[in-house]
């Protein structure tokens, strides 16, 4: 049996131990016991104790070692010292999987955290399947299991949710239970000794009683597994997840909560961009997108219709829709002429459709009936204020009854309180999302549209990068032979040259003579640089001349600049001068750059030069490997592209060879591992060639 | 009386009189009577009905003309043909106010709209102060007045609220009952024909019965009487609105549900911040805001502490208050010696303080009672999910406990349904505010500190300007004389003198020898521009050279300038060249104009020259006038301010240069109201001075 199998048995377990189990009501160890009974399950559940003979009228083993072999499931609620030599004697027993609802391991420190290695290893070599430590436990309810000690146990349903934090399950449990919302499976992750978010995203991707998946992370310790994970995941299922720890206080408190390092939250957002995983950024979100993907079928395109009984919530959905990458569908005239024929002269027969105060059940029927044939309208949000004359429950009746012959989402918005409840309950009961406010639901529609883009979206295109790694290879050697964790920028443009990266042409001076030959090779004007090991910021010292324009300006600048960079920096190592081609005219200067993200690896970086990234912080970020559509995106995600595109008829830069050297690039941050920082600035580009003019590479110590 | 005194007549009248009172149940004259009956009306009620005799009890009166004179207010149900008519009689009766239900004017067009007029003439001879028509009605509850034909009727309370949609008066109505939240009043405003939210907000400033005022609005007709009563309100009770059609879609809604022009917005965003009304941006906030202001006190600072019996929520929370403006507060030595003395070990001792989940109520008290002491908190968050051992009840008696020894807001966030309502509902009922979710609070607290901030604001200085008014209009008089709607640039630098705004230094030459004349006295190198009133785009018509540098150069300009204009432009009058000073050297282009906004007068707009303002929109708003805390909050608005301060180790600009010229830009679109648009373009600002290098002025035609 792997691991993955036995990641079945924790859900539906045939067996199941109750390490722990006590008689005595009120003890976690009772509890569990208690929650297993209540939920109805069907295998058979042993209580081990060594004193108890009887528990909630279940004979008690004595001892794990009495246990039948092969064991589906062990859950264990004995103090902290008992746990190790309990799951000791459980792995002699081959124990498939275990749930460790004690804490008191990692986020207690040290000594904790040996303990839990311990609980690793043997987990590890006896691939059992363990959901903690320090958790609240499971449910599966398609199972009729609750290996848990919540308070309490929600309907069946389809939506799945794991958390690293057993808080937010107790809250979303019962709120659960408040809002009649089902749920398949509630994984309270704990630690994520073993088992963590990429293996249930594994595990739930083709869990035939999931439809939706939650999840509350405050940190991803395998990155590499999670996106592997959750980019197959959200090609057949919703992921929507909330990140905690997103700034510094809240990093914070996570670092002093279960001991969790928050990555920087760019990886994040683009670990989520990459794999289609859809972030919530507050629980209201949560709650709302849970229902919303839940209940009702993805909108097939952006035109939101809004029927109501009254223009001023009309016209606030509309300005919400309008901000929204949604919009206002617009009606075809046959639409129109239909619903004349029965809406009174003063109705609005325009999006929204404004069937007025009086407008009894049967005219949101109709005017539904219609709207929904029309082939610009993706999706409908019906709005009712409760005026004298609304027809609250028989409204909802009807809405329930056109929205079982059509496969377009149709949401609620009932704006009101006490005499729109019941309608309200009556609609989210049949499982059309009702709420009192419009703004949530247009935001939940979007969010759907957006995802059957993402749904849509056909594999993108990875270039293949023509390049020679072993020439790079011996450049970064070399530097780390010299325990270097700089690459000098002649070897830099080496690397770059091996990946055939476009760099400005170049040579290496060591005399004034030499300088000349090369400048009269290259052609003027050219720019003279210092090289030097020693000198990576090099107009520091003054070592960057430019626009010089013929031989007598390259012999004086390079006596100049090695002149001065001697005398300010007496101990550096002086190579000579760099001689390069000068930039094309009307370029743009780009920066391009990455950064090894702990997690998730080479974070990509773009922007515009000077003060668009450093005061404007004006930059777009991707994860490693990009794409072709990555490269496009992070390019167009920056709010300066409209001046790569150019302004006042200029003509736009070359954007393909910018996407070139983004993808090159990401390529080089995979095949060397050892660059933890590498950057292009300014990278040159006009409309007919991009040019990397400067770069950095740094190395791991 | 004047119409302010009879405001005070519909909201407390002593003899109502309901025209078109009817004694069948269902229709809306029936409903009026009913409600006042109901609401317990303790004045004279006066059924008018030509055909009945008694209606719910009450004697009719057959016709207006029987009715006592000096009548406080009349409800008008009857059909639209009649309400002129009735309110002409009514005028003849001395009716102090009247409320116009009725439908069938402004909003259905022409024939509506004379009708409407006749309504505004009559009310405004004999100073009638009518809410409507076109409305709901309204409510006074500490009056025990209920004027509308509303489907219910809420609790006393502090809250006021008008509007301009009857139906969001609806659903605001039915939210306040579902939610047990009390009300003031209620005001549907209809199509505010003569009771606008200006004679409201004054209303409402003065009524001792309301602490806070929302509002609804589509559009503002009296912008300076707004903007007077909303200054004036808001540094004593707190003004919430929603204003809708923000966006194109939304405005293109209202334009077909009242007639209203929805105007910019970014002059409505300028109103509300120069008034310090805060603006909702969707319902959920208007109703998070009401309950918010009239519950708890004000934060007299930034410092959050969070509360929590749970890791997980301590950090969204957390995250949530650094994205705010708020902080996260640190608290003193003493606070975390005295908490240690009764916390257990594993608690978190520090913001979010975390009680661990088997908190007790006791816990929460005790650790409330010392947090709330500590001089670096300002508001508190309380946070509790519904773990096993959670005493919710219990818990809210601590926190209400709390709160009445306390000047500081304390709100509470029960994450969770099923099992956390009951104590939610216990703290709604004691004034706490308590959401399932931290965020909606957590921005509740921010609107509140940042209002406290505004009540603190001193009255800005309105500097002075030195001004010759007279000359100015002279220029500006001479231009419409001619028929002409822009001022040539020429001109248009006297009116900047005029203002003493610094113009670069420029002579008009009307041959090449005045040119270089000019150009000596001025000092190289100079600027040639073509002078013509028919060439506003010079640039166009190759008329602008810079950076001549001697009385050579001057002259083949000046030649060259006005050939090219002759041949291209054969119609326009050549008046010659200006002939101006050259920018100083390290000058930054920026952008000062102003639009005249229908509603709201002079908008100005400060932007970075170029692609600041044309690309990337980095631009910022302020109504006229334009103190110096305004000049110095739109400069600092703008994203590209830092580049302003300097970077990279450059000086900064001269800031009060650009506060005097925007200052002084205000003062001139107030002295005239025909110049429709201006702009300062550019504005050249360095270290020393600020220079209006070019200017536009437009005229209404």
């Amino acid at each position: 049996m792997s691991l993955k199998d036995n990641i079945h048995a924790l859900f539906a377990p045939k067996t199941v131990a109750v390490i722990g189990a006590s008689a005595a009501p009120g003890k976690v160890g009772h509890t569990v016991v208690a929650n297993m009974l209540e939920a109805g399950y069907k295998g058979t559940l042993i209580p081990v104790n060594p004193k108890a003979d009887e528990i909630l009228g279940l004979p008690v083993t004595k001892k794990i070692e009495d246990l039948p072999e092969g064991l589906d499931m062990a859950v264990i609620v004995v103090p902290v010292a008992a746990v190790v030599p309990s799951m000791e004697a459980l792995a002699k027993r081959k124990v498939r999987s275990a749930v460790i609802i004690t804490a008191g391991f990692k986020e207690v420190g040290k000594e904790g955290y040996a303990l839990e290695q311990r609980l690793i290893e043997l987990c590890t070599e006896h691939e059992i399947a363990m959901v903690g430590p320090n958790c609240l436990g499971l449910i599966s309810t398609h199972d009729n299991n609750n290996a848990s000690f919540a308070a309490g146990y929600p309907e069946k349903g389809s939506i799945a949710f794991f958390s690293q934090s057993g808080a937010l399950c107790t809250a979303i449990l019962d709120w659960a239970l408040g809002e009649n919302v089902g749920f398949s499976k509630f994984v309270s992750l704990g630690n994520k000794a073993v088992i963590n978010e990429g293996n249930m995203l594994e595990y739930l991707r083709t869990d035939p009683n999931t439809s939706v998946i939650l999840g509350y992370i405050e940190n991803v310790e395998h990155g590499a597994d999670f996106i592997e994970q959750a980019a197959k995941v959200t090609q057949e299922k919703p992921v929507i997840m909330i990140k905690s720890g997103t700034t510094t206080a809240g990093a914070k408190a996570a670092s002093s909560h279960t001991g969790a390092i928050a990555g920087s939250d760019q990886a994040y957002t683009a670990a989520f961009r990459k794999t289609g995983v859809i972030r919530a950024n507050d629980m209201a979100t949560l709650f709302d997108l849970a229902q919303a993907f839940s209940t009702q079928p993805l909108p097939e395109g952006p035109g939101l219709c809004i029927v109501t009984n009254s223009g001023g919530p009309g016209i606030l959905a509309a300005d919400a829709t309008e901000k929204s990458s949604l919009n206002m569908a617009r009606l075809s005239n046959s639409t129109i002429e239909r619903m004349k024929e029965f809406l009174p002269p003063y109705a609005s027969l325009y999006n929204p459709v404004d069937l007025i105060g009086d407008a009894p059940a049967e005219r949101y029927r109709k005017t539904l009936e219609v709207v929904i044939d029309d082939p610009q309208v993706h999706s409908i949000l019906v709005l009712l204020t409760p005026t004298a004359s609304a027809e609250i429950i028989e409204t909802a009746e009807a809405i329930i009854e056109v929205s079982k012959k059509t496969k377009k989402p149709i949401f609620v918005n009932y704006m009101g309180g006490q005499r729109t409840r019941p309608g309200q309950k009556m609609l989210t009961d049949a499982g059309i999302p009702c709420s009192i406010y419009p703004e949530p639901l247009i935001k939940s529609i979007e969010t759907m549209y957006n995802y059957y883009l993402w749904r849509q979206t056909p594999a993108q295109e990875y270039p293949e990068v023509r390049r020679n790694r072993q020439k790079a290879r011996l450049v970064i050697n070399e530097a780390r032979s010299k325990g270097a964790t700089e690459v000098v920028e002649f070897q830099a443009q080496e690397v770059l040259r091996a990946y055939n990266l476009p760099t400005p042409n170049t040579g290496l001076a060591r005399s004034s003579d030499e300088a000349v030959a090369a400048a009269d090779k290259i052609g003027y004007p050219v720019v003279l640089k210092i090289a030097s090991p020693q000198i990576s910021h090099k107009s520091d010292v003054g070592g960057v001349k430019v626009n010089l324009a013929d031989a007598e300006a390259v012999r004086n600048a390079f006596f100049d600049i090695t002149a001065r960079a001697q005398r300010m920096r007496p101990e550096a190592y002086i190579a000579g001068c760099l001689v390069q081609e000068m930039a094309p005219k009307g370029c743009k200067e780009i920066i391009i750059g990455f950064k090894r993200d702990d997690q998730f690896g080479p974070l990509l970086m773009f922007g515009l030069g000077g003060i668009y990234v450093e005061i404007l912080k004006d930059i777009a970020f991707r994860l490693a490997p990009l794409g072709r559509d990555d490269a496009k995106g992070i390019i167009r995600e920056i709010k300066s592209y409209m001046l790569l595109k150019g302004v006042r008829g200029e003509q736009p830069v070359n954007f393909q060879a910018i996407e070139d050297i983004l993808i090159t690039m990401s390529e080089l941050a995979l095949d060397f591992p050892e660059i933890v920082e590498a950057e292009f600035n300014p990278v040159l580009v006009n409309a007919e060639k991009a040019v990397v003019a400067d770069v950095r590479i740094t190395l791991s110590a």
